[in-house]
C-alpha cells in the first residue's frame, strides 16, 4: 500500500451517504497499478454543501478529481465549467477533473461502463435493436452510450411514459441514425434487454418486464449488483438468453474514471 | 497500514507548499496506534483559498480537523467559530477540530509542544528564568505556553524590541504573577535559553547570543530540527549545559493534535 506522504495527490469521492462506496478500495488498486501517488478518499457533503466543496477543490492545487454519486450527479452538471456532451445530455456528471488552473471538467461514465462491460464480455452493441427498462438517471446514460454505440433500434418501457419519451427524444436529436420507439413490458423480438431499474434488488419485486416472453436467441443484462443472480437473469438464464450482470458496469468504470482524472497509465 | 474506505474519517493538514510535511505519516503511526479508522491528508491550498476550504469542511460529514501551517497560522483564527485562550494571545491556530453540528474550534499547540518536549525530557519548567531568543510566530506560542506552564521571569531578546515588547505585555495581561525584562544576547543568570529564531538553520548564521557566556548550571532548548545539532546546542554542549533538540516540540505535538481533533485514545 502506498505510504500517503505531502507529495500525495488527493481524489475523493462525494456522497450522501458515504459509508457504502467502495470506490477508494477500488481505486486503490488501480493506483498500485499505475504506480500512481494518490489517494481516494471518501467526502461526506450533503446536498447544501456540495457548491462549497466544489469552490474549495478549486484552489486545492494537489487535488486531481473526484467521483461524484448520490444524490450529487444532476447538481453537479452545473458546477463544472466544462462537461462533455454525453453528461450535457444525460444531465448528470460523476466524474470530476480538476485542471490545473482550477477549472473544472465533467463526464458521466455510468452508460460508458456498461456498453464496457459489455464488449468485455462478447456482446457487441452495434446493429442490435434494444428494449430499456426504466427511465431514470442510469437509464438516461445507458441510453446515450448505447446510441453513441451505434445500436440499431431502442425501446424504452416505463411506468410513466413521458420520461421515456423525453430520452428518446434526446436520443432523436442527438443520434438521429437510431430508431425510436415506445417500448412496453414486452422484450419479444429485441436483440437485447436491459433492467435499468432497481426491481430485483427485493426479493418482493415485480420483474421489470414480461419474462416469459423471453427467447433463447436475446440477451439480458442488469445494472443491479446485489444480488448478482436477479430474478430476472434467473428466469432469463433459464430460457436459455445470454446475460449479463451488474458489476461489470461498475468495475469498467474505474479504469475510464482514473483516466478521466489524468492519473498516468 | 488501514485500508480506507467509505467508513473512513478525513482528517488534513492544510499548507502552501504541502511536499515537505511529515505530519501524514508521523499521524498514521497515531491512528494506527489508538485503532483509529482515519486518514489525514496534504491539503495544498494558497492563501487566497483557506476561506472556501474551511467553508467546504463546515458541511463535510466525515471530516475530523485538520492541521494548519505555513502561510496558514495567522488566517485561521478569524476563520474558527471558537478559539482557546492560548491561540487568541498568540494571535494563531495550528489545529482545527471540525464539531459534529460544523463548527470549527482552534487550538495553537507549538508553545505547548515545546513545554512538554521539555517535560519529557526532564525539564521542568516552574519556576525558571528563561531567556528567549525571537519575536516571531513560534516565540510568541512558547512564550505564552512557558508563562502558563509556570515559569518565574521572561526576557526576550530580539532585534526589533518593539515586538519582543508587544510579547512581554501581553504576557503581562495573562500572566501577572510572570515576572518580565528586556533581554540581551547575554544569557547570564537565566535557568533556560530558548532559540526561537531560525538562526543556526544555515551554516553561516550568526549564533541567536553570545554563547561564551553559558555555564554549566543552564539549560538551553532549539526549535530547529535540521540541523539536529545547532552550532547553539554544539556550544553550549561544550559548556557543559543541559541541552534541548528542536525536533520533540513537534513530535510531542502530534498526539495532542489527535487528541484535540476527538481521535480516540
Amino acid at each position: 500500500m502506498i505510504e500517503i506522504t505531502g507529495n500525495t495527490r488527493l481524489y475523493g469521492i462525494v456522497a450522501d451517504p458515504v459509508a457504502q462506496v467502495k470506490t477508494p478500495q477500488t481505486m486503490r488498486k488501480v493506483f498500485e497499478r499505475r504506480g500512481t501517488d494518490g489517494v481516494l478518499v471518501p467526502m461526506h457533503v450533503p446536498p447544501a454543501g456540495l457548491a462549497d466543496l466544489v469552490q474549495a477543490i478549486r484552489s486545492m492545487k494537489n487535488f486531481g478529481g473526484m467521483v461524484v454519486t448520490v444524490p450529487h450527479k444532476t447538481s453537479m452538471v452545473e458546477l463544472c465549467d466544462v462537461v462533455t456532451p454525453e453528461a450535457l445530455a444525460v444531465g448528470a456528471v460523476n466524474i470530476v477533473r480538476r485542471e490545473p488552473d482550477g477549472t473544472l471538467a465533467g463526464d458521466i461514465l455510468d452508460g460508458k461502463g456498461f456498453v464496457e462491460g459489455l464488449r468485455q464480455n462478447g456482446f457487441k452493441p452495434e446493429g442490435l435493436t434494444v428494449l430499456l427498462c426504466g427511465a431514470g438517471g442510469a437509464a438516461r446514460a445507458i441510453a446515450f452510450a448505447l446510441a453513441q454505440a451505434g445500436i440499431r433500434k431502442l425501446s424504452i418501457h416505463n411506468r410513466t411514459q413521458a420520461a421515456a419519451q423525453q430520452i428518446l427524444q434526446g436520443i432523436n436529436a442527438l443520434y438521429p441514425a437510431v430508431e425510436t420507439a415506445p417500448g412496453s413490458e414486452d422484450p419479444t423480438g429485441f436483440d437485447l434487454v436491459v433492467n435499468a431499474t432497481s426491481l430485483g434488488m427485493r426479493a418482493e419485486d415485480p420483474l421489470p418486464l414480461d419474462a416469459s416472453r423471453l427467447s433463447a436467441l436475446q440477451a439480458v443484462a442488469e445494472i443491479i449488483m446485489t444480488p448478482k443472480l436477479t430474478p430476472l437473469l434467473e428466469q432469463a438464464q433459464a430460457k436459455g438468453c445470454r446475460i449479463q450482470y451488474g458489476l461489470p458496469m461498475l468495475e469498467c468504470q474505474i479504469e475510464m474514471m482514473a483516466d478521466f482524472m489524468g492519473v498516468a497509465k
